[in-house]
């Protein structure tokens, strides 16, 4: 074992300072090629993060993240006095592979190819990235580029805090047409995302140790965000109804907050129905907390109208709703909003204030443009559409090469399905599988805290066109055959 | 005095709900436009807010902000269970205006005249705004035009936590070149401004009620945000070396970061000199406290080459160095960033995957272009030489205009001058008379907590234009004659 130190340390030497990834995420993504391209073998030990971090000349915490994130994924595991060792169980997976990819240069094919395959149709499988084909950039970029053609003095100075007030106001008319919610343009402030909208709610509603319900399964940034904001997790499970909010009541009467996904919980697909709608709503008055209601792709339902949101149910100024045009629009927008109580608008006007801003009105005001221009409402419906036929062309390909192995559930919405494992095959082992593959699938466990909903593999379908997926499906069961 | 509570009420009919202000500031300002106008007149009492937010429909708290505000800027005084009054300290100021302004009419033409005023000649005096007739706007719309036009797929998924990566390097190289720092792009984040950064900062370091070092006088907007972040402030003295460091370590002694302005004091112009920076780095090395150094504007220097930052001094990895893109370029950008210690990159990194985000790449990519195309160096320069222009042109101005009211201190940087007033006057009353004319002047007291620098006048000269300097001085002259 000892001897292959040097040479994984002689690599290190190539680890690019200048580089585009961060130092941590460079050591990881080289243990982890290492490993899956059989450099590092199951059982092998790794150089403990200490003496890494000498020959790196680098950081300690960045080895030790580095390690922290090889170990969630299941690729390393601790074994104290021993050290840490490359995953014994990794031994099957890797076996079949191993076979075929004996040299550096196969590897570097290898490396290749998967890259080639993920390029040729971006993200194939990954969660949460809207149709990038099928996106209007024609149209977009006139609009960008009339914007660009003209800087406004009044674009240079300052601006107001809860961002660019004319998209504020597409917003609310949007929002009162398609999701229910009544509310003016001076309730909505627009959020670098989803995290920027969870880094505002938690600066100015949050002390650290206070309670928190999360979904369980749930979507895991929701959940670091919080952590990393100092709150104290409180999973309450989720069933064919949503979440059990009477669960919740009894783990944790006095919550501060609850983080919710009731049009479309992610990633079972179900929703909050409304007898636990209204509870939820009548827990959260009499105990003064909050709700974010996380809206992230209420916007696609196959079978039915889009659900109004839990937002449009609140009479007593308890929800948070929180939109994002990373799943309408695209994710490089970086671009969400809020829509706030009445009486929390002044407390986070003080943190917008001091310690948030919205950046530029540039992209702001494109999307502004496109909205009150017609073209958003063209391509949410177009999109629901589109998606509806790629969904039913995924479904219909897993269902012929997987019949005997995945059990496909298709929900009444949302932007990816659930295949469950017939077989007691873990999904996270599975996963991994294809993700060595270049294949962006994740495993249903790892949106899981103590909720044990199943195993299942979660796959996108809105950048699989109809055509390819039959394609795409064979390219999965040759990513993970057995 | 009774009998104008209906008046006043009435006016708030008006309030316009789907407005481009929040509520609170749009009740603010009409207080504040009825009582430089004579409609509320000194020791009038105004309606509770109690009252006040139940006719207006809204949540008392809205009231309570702009009554706040009200107060902090003296326009009124609580006196207990007498309520709120009209200042009566401003009878003197508005008397002579009040002579000339009697009926309704002519107080119309009085905010026409100001905003119309404040539009000629875009901030006049304001503190922190570039020369915004001076910025090469053809090239920027020819450089945004390019970028619009096409919209790659790349740009269109998720992006860097840190920023986009072209401009980090972009930023890397003139600060290597321009401030002395030598640091790779991976320890540079992108934010939304200064504003941005000290979300991040104080998100990532502070814990409430950790004391912070902030120079006294000093930029408000850094109180404010520390404060908001819950940090229990240390204002520490500031003399004509800059922050009296000794000072700092008595009061206190195991502060976590101090927050200085090293190049260009904000609001005093002096600069930190060598030895209090060698001692400021050793005592933050000695206790483990950090530095934030806010280079805010040590891009112009007139007199000499801009100083070193601090940064450039600093080999025990203390000193956080934030810059902005407000100064240099504009404001509307929201564009800043951050050189971190090495120590802290991971730190950082976590904060920024789970509550931070960066925005969109558009305006990133935009401004990367400009810089490494060599705009960004050639309109430093050309600022540079034209702010020094206009520095001396309102300079003489001022002295011929106000030869025996003011001593007028030029510093050897900086985007303003000090007008200090020789005759015992109070500068926050002088500097309101001004701003009710539509003139940004800031009164230096109110940058103070305790340290007493004397009575000034902040004047911004960045946007008057030398042949107008003269003009911009009688208009001054004009709002603030006795």
């Amino acid at each position: 074992m000892k001897r292959r130190h040097p040479r994984t340390a002689r690599q290190w030497t190539s680890l690019d300072r200048q580089g585009r990834a961060p130092l941590y995420r460079q050591i990881y993504e080289r243990f982890r090629n290492a490993i899956a391209s059989g450099i590092l073998q199951p059982g092998e030990r790794l150089p403990s993060a200490r003496s890494l971090a000498s020959q790196l000349a680098t950081a300690r915490g960045t080895v030790d993240a580095a390690y922290d994130l090889l170990v969630s994924e299941g690729y390393i595991v601790c074994r104290g006095a021993a050290g840490t060792i490359v995953s014994p169980t990794l031994a099957d997976v890797l076996h079949q592979r191993r076979q075929s990819f004996q040299t550096a240069d196969a590897r570097k094919n290898l490396r290749n190819t998967s890259v080639a395959a993920a390029g040729s149709s971006p993200g194939s499988f990954q969660m949460g990235l809207p149709a990038l084909d099928a996106f209007p950039r024609s149209v977009w970029s006139r609009l960008a580029v009339k914007r660009a053609r003209n800087l406004s003095s009044d674009a240079m100075t300052y601006q107001n805090p809860f961002g660019y007030e004319p998209l504020r106001e597409a917003i609310a008319s949007y929002l009162a047409l398609a999701r229910g919610i009544s509310c003016s343009s001076e309730k909505i402030i627009i959020t670098a995302g989803f995290q920027g909208a969870m880094g505002l709610i938690t600066r100015t509603l949050l002390a650290p140790g206070d309670e928190v319900w999360v979904e369980d399964p749930g979507y895991p940034h929701a959940r670091r965000a919080l952590t990393a904001a100092g709150a104290s997790l409180v999973p309450v499970p989720v069933d064919s109804q949503g979440m059990d909010v009477a669960a919740g009541i009894v783990k944790s009467p006095r919550a501060r907050l609850a983080v919710v996904t009731p049009s479309h919980q992610a990633p079972l697909g179900v929703a909050l129905d409304l007898p636990r709608r209204l509870s939820l709503l009548a827990w959260a008055d009499k105990v003064d907390a909050r709700i974010v209601e996380d809206d992230y792709d209420g916007e696609f339902r196959y079978n039915s109208k889009p659900l109004p949101a839990l937002k449009s149910l609140d009479r007593s100024d308890r929800v948070l709703y929180v939109g994002t045009f990373s799943k309408v629009l695209f994710p490089g927008l970086r671009l969400g909003y809020m829509v706030l109580p009445d009486s929390l608008v002044d407390a986070f006007e003080r943190v917008l204030d001091t310690l948030y801003r919205d950046s530029s009105t540039f992209i702001p005001s494109v999307v502004a443009d496109f909205m009150t221009e017609g073209h958003f409402a063209r391509h949410v419906k177009r999109m629901r559409q589109l998606y509806a036929e790629r969904r039913a062309a995924l479904a219909a390909a897993l269902d012929e090469v997987f019949a005997d192995r995945f059990d496909v559930k298709l929900q009444a919405g949302g932007m990816h399905l659930l295949a469950y494992l017939r077989h007691h095959e873990r999904d996270v082992t599975v996963a991994q599988r294809a993700n060595s593959h270049g294949l962006a699938v994740s495993a249903l466990s790892r949106w899981s805290v103590k909720n044990d909903c199943g195993q299942a593999l979660l796959l996108s379908f809105t950048n699989i066109p109809e055509e390819l997926a039959l394609r795409e499906a064979k390219r999965l069961e040759q990513a993970i055959k057995y």
